[in-house]
């Protein structure tokens, strides 16, 4: 798609200023602790697998409402009494899949924690957790971008972020877990998920984001058709006389504010030629992170961006992180 | 996309054997008389719009498990004190949209409610009925088709075709409505709520079926690539170890079960190169159809079908149908 | 499509200059004196419908050079003795259909005449409307942009912009319409015929264009592939040496030039993400409008635009507007 | 597009019985007699090109009702006195171009005469000679193939035969030309033109019929949606009550019933996965034809079939067939 | 795509003739014989990578004509002495990429070769191998399909199936393996590739063959439009004299052929709407394998089949076949 | 599509500053050291063919490292003994094809050598020259963009322009041949071979390219996702670590390089709304011409440009040139 955004000259210094509504921090907290008022109900059992160097558990942990959330808990066979854990989200539409779909983590030595997204799951690979929405506000377009989208307490997103920090404590609860050194990871909707859970549990200590979708709503609807953005595309269009309040929701959940939030060193990526999640959406939120970080620009990628090549680059940049943790303070 | 299905004579006596459960009318029965325990709650407000020439009210009822299902009501003004009424249902991912929206049947002299499609109305239409989905079973792919899909209990179709049957009970209840002279009518997704509910209702006075959808899934997905039976093969595609079981859901649901219980006098239509509901769908159902029928056949149109010139056949129709009502017994 | 054209805010300042021949009144007012000398030759039919409510005719009046043109007048049954009437003129390619495709203005209670687009209704809704062509200069590119193009005098477009006020004149003297409360309406191709008519009979009351066609050309070509300004493209691919020439032509028929001389209060639509009619190509039309005006942006649509819910908005227009109609003179 | 059609064994025999009205011929000479009865006009002016070892003349005669054809005149300079001639038609959409674009006959030694096709000439190749249409019967879809559908006697490829037969008249009366030596030539609609000419004027010498355009109307629309057959789908659609007025129309132009009535030796060409014109549709033509025929099979080619390669075909078989000139009478 | 191909009934018998050269063998055998005549020059180097629960290294050995071929092996680190392998073969365009990119056979415990392609990976994961190309016979359409296809002996394949001999032949020779277990395996070009090999080595004790490539060339390019088998049909219909040659050169390189050939156990899969590598062309292999085997059906599938879920039968399959492994004869 | 690059005015005076390597004389001066320390070779045969009127040789001379290059050779039969020659080079993918599609020149009057592109042939026009590459360096993304890439002396168009270059001494050599009246031209592929070989012949008398490829690849690549410069985004994409390296070897090619050392009179053609060869990488080049020079500018164009109109423009342009022959001097 060539280089249809702003010049990376001008990504680089690119820091639209985006609607933040005055209770974002509020809403949250509040959020948080309803999530934290019901018990972790951690149940974590093994399975058995012919991926014999590997150990295997299926996980479930109370998120959103308590309500039960999947993962798959993957390890080194024989790994020490304590390794760090990578918490991975997962990208638009897929689900958590099989064990064998997730082997680099754990073939690097780190556990790995591979939340399943509610709801998610039917399109690309299977995922095993509902999303129960007893009380929807109006209906909604195909696909989960429009999913309760009339009122920020009953968005889609809500939900899923909420289960994304339950999974950071999940994680830490885990049984040869490393508590101290939970990374938050994923590409797409899953770089949007970790993103925005680095800034809800800003004690993680490294955020990987690869291509993050959920950033800056108001412009990737003004610049690209691409599907999921075009869902949003698609609702505002039938529904003409909601555009305001759909920006209002969304600007709880926009990745550029949670971006200014985070406090974990982050390495990011992004395709100039990513029609998906357009490049300046991306910088839109990595120009607003504080913390250490550092991103890897595929100039000539689409949203496929970094593949091989920068799981590489995340494996380093999580040994150099993990050599010299930070101090940090463990929730809970 | 030229003649890619059976030739028109072959489509003419195509009555292929569709799976059907043993429990077919139990499943129904049982799950009409839930609803029917819920009472009505007919709520009907006028609606003041430009439409001077018209009465125009806004209706909800109970529909499944009680839920508030919405409606427009339009009907000439200054009609007679009873007058036939059509219940018309929608297509895929519309809703009931505007009152302006809906001027054919009341033009004609007739009372017309149009019944919102839960949780629909977000991609070309808007609706403004949400649908409750308190205990999902599994995960869905975009779009409404796998919703549930694991269980006829739970798919979304229950939820639908028991709102659509309500909506008749709803007709039969309105003021100025002639209880006895009902029929049920829709395009594509429409046509195959109307087959449903005149299977369902089967003392409605007439069934207008266009370019049906939901009929004969194992063929559609067979034949078709086109959304939104697509979305199915989207799921079966994902979900490798659930085809036995989501063709058994659909078994509860397929038109030509439904057809073969309808009573009502029927019209049909079909577009011999119609990729959304390909022609042997449509025939498989109304080749099962026991009443009085007839089918409109337009060969070189796709899903558009008849458009305009269908719609005077639909009223053509209604009229014959309605000038010698046939004997019934009216429900409730 | 996303925002492909200029920003919101620079469309609403956009006025471009564009050619405007020295002699454009007098080419218009020399053809429709033309026309004018042609007896109107009203041929006005009862036609029996389904439509109950309502009454239809089949009209026909001499048009461009005394032609034959055919319309439905489309009316409330029972109403006053004298209402306002919508001229209406139709989008590309579709011709005037069938009565029943034409409800919304006479369920409002006016009077609604809907005239066939000569040669055009062959695409998507049938036309009953020839367009003799005895003397066609050059070929032509398929569609009817380019039909004899080569000179003003012969373009497809003068016939139908004298045809367009034709209709107005044989609408006022419609029984039963009142000849002081005309409006033109229309949506694309419709809308640039309505706004050039609003231009050429002043006088009319109210002009309604959607998403207007035939509006600042060279920009159009310039900014769109998409069709029926394509077929311009193909032109001027094709005849590289007749470029200037064909511009030359287009000058006589730009919307841009007829909206300066628009006197009925206006209100038009537009849709940001139009592909077909750009939104820059609209609002440089809309920009030079000097009667009362306003307009309908729809930031997330393409050339669909307002459909229904503008539908309303342009019914609330007319009931304003000829709540309290200005002073005028009718013509002849 | 792979091999969508008949299998090239089934091809071979594949002789379907097509509509043919029983006054076909009847039609068809009256339609000669009256374009004969206009005085052929011949008018031949020499050009000049940069073409230095061509001669070049621009050539107009009386066509349909004597309107004036355009052609040009190319061949060898300092050639024989009398040499023979190849008549060519062109594809849909082309016009006669530039003496440039036509040298391959010339260069063989032959005159060349290339016909422009009324009214086209305006999408890839531009054109110079007008269709009027002075009484239409009702609109047309884009394109030239729905003009004047409704009755054979308005149909466009009424003018379009008659004036291929009267370029065979004048190519007889070019000087330099030998009388007894014409071939009728061209690919596509060209083809399908060179075709029906062979049969009009049945002694030619030699037809080149290259995947001939306009044979077999039935079976083209049911089988492929490619254009320009799709026009015919399109207009079948919006004319739905039209559907047997059109086959009756077409029944006169079929080149299935043509090829019956060609008496000159004939080479045909095919591609075996051409959508445009499928192969079946070239053969049951060629298959019709009784005269000594030969065909081209391009098994992995579509519309652009031989190409190059097959243009040294042609040329070889018209040096055989002009090696050893059949008797003939030249008429008028 | 639907179901494009025969139905699974007929699949599941089909067994087509295709040609096979009387010489087949003695080619092959020949072939073989050249590539045996280099010393193997196996070059084992250990590559550091954050993987630290495998060991990586980067292997090269002398493939065609002696010409080094690139490949990683990838073990879990602490394995015992001596484990089974896996040899991959990669599908059409990418290359060995990076040893992150493979990491399900060595987390199952087995040692893991992956061969790069030679000249491929520059279209979606990087390789590292030439192909030095000194001889070639005419041009090549882009792609590897047809590169050096007039004469089987300068045939792309021919490089690329000895070098994939020779890696077998290299992995027996590998520190840590067991020589007496090695499996091949791999999908699309992978698996063609592999079920080449498991010919040409019939010694090796499993293959696993997921939607081959390279079988059934004729019908291939008779039924599918899909790259990468339409450079073939690109090829031929430029190359219209050489078809005869062309297929003749293919015999040599025809999965169906091969297949005959398998002696170990294979596993075979299939996604019933895939129309990279039609069905078709799949079970003309399979069923022509006399061996044990088996086929995974994926009715509703594409060209991804089976994904994760076959990944698993895969392991599951090697687990069974080498828990008792056949006698067999180690070469060389 | 539409005018999607800079404005006409903006390209006029677009005059970018592109690498180029200190020693870019120096690689070519060496690069045709080495071509010409071969003997040419010059075989020159006659080929029968229908084409009476011309003269046709299959000439084969050698090229680069001495590697047989194949042409055609077409001029007027009795031509006078010594006329101006025009060496062709082709667009990209096809080949010489046959004598009969190259008639523009000899009709004409000139000589005509039309040179085939090693390698290519086997997309639309078949080809006989291999492209020999005993030493390649990595792999190829599909096309001949990619080969070689990562050096500049083993880059495919090292290969080509040395052959061009060498066939401009061929073209001198032939018999019948004004070695003082020698242009080099070509469209798309070949009208960057032409630029190419005007800098590396500098004697040449014109320079004929037509919407060039090969210039300013930097900007190309960021602008368009057309074919064939997507071949090197696609080779970029998956070699993220080699952009710098093969951005360099791109310099020693570029034709805004080549441009700035032409001494010849050259004509450009240009098409404003040419995806394939944007017009901003067209100007780039023209703008940097310094000896006499013309670009024809076709606004509403694509790829196609100027077409056959172009093709007399060109005529006219040799014409004048070598009516005033300037001053040279003949190599060799």
């Amino acid at each position: 798609m060539a280089w249809f955004d702003l010049s990376e000259a001008e990504l680089r210094s690119y820091t639209p200023t985006v609607r933040e509504p005055q209770d974002f921090d509020a809403f949250w907290a509040d959020t948080l602790a309803d999530a934290h008022a019901h018990p972790l109900l951690l149940d974590v059992s093994p399975v058995d697998t012919p991926l014999k160097r590997l150990t295997v558990h299926d996980v479930a942990f109370a998120g959103y409402a308590g309500q039960a959330v999947r993962a798959w808990l993957i390890a080194p066979r024989d790994a020490p009494s304590s390794v760090p854990c990578v918490v991975e989200y997962i990208g638009y539409g897929g689900g958590r899949g099989l064990p064998s779909d997730w082997l680099l983590y754990a073939s690097a030595g780190y556990a790995h924690l591979v939340m399943d997204t509610r709801g998610q799951g039917s399109v690309w690979r299977r995922g095993d957790t509902p999303d129960p929405d007893p009380a929807p506000l109006g209906g909604q377009h195909p696909g989960f971008l429009t999913r309760g989208l009339l009122d920020p307490r009953t968005y889609y997103y809500r939900r899923v972020f909420t289960d994304a920090a339950r999974a950071v404590q999940a994680a830490r609860a885990l049984p040869g877990v490393d508590a101290a050194r939970i990374a938050v990871a994923g590409g797409s909707q899953g770089g949007g998920i970790a993103l925005a859970t680095a800034a809800l549990m800003p004690d993680v200590s490294a955020l990987l984001a690869d291509v993050p979708f959920l950033c800056h709503f108001e412009r990737a609807v003004a610049i690209t058709n691409a599907q999921p953005y075009a869902e949003l595309t698609g609702y505002l269009r039938t529904h003409r006389d909601r555009i305001e309040r759909v920006f209002e929701t969304l600007a709880y959940f926009d990745g550029v504010s949670f971006a200014r939030r985070v406090k974990a060193p982050a390495l990011f990526s992004v395709g100039l030629m990513d029609e998906v999640c357009p490049p300046s959406t991306v910088f839109a939120a990595f120009n607003g992170v504080r913390s250490a970080k550092d991103i890897a620009v595929y100039p000539y990628s689409g949203h496929e961006a970094g593949e091989g090549p920068h799981a590489l680059r995340r494996l380093a940049f999580l040994e150099e992180t993990w050599r010299t943790p930070r101090a940090m303070e463990v929730d809970a």
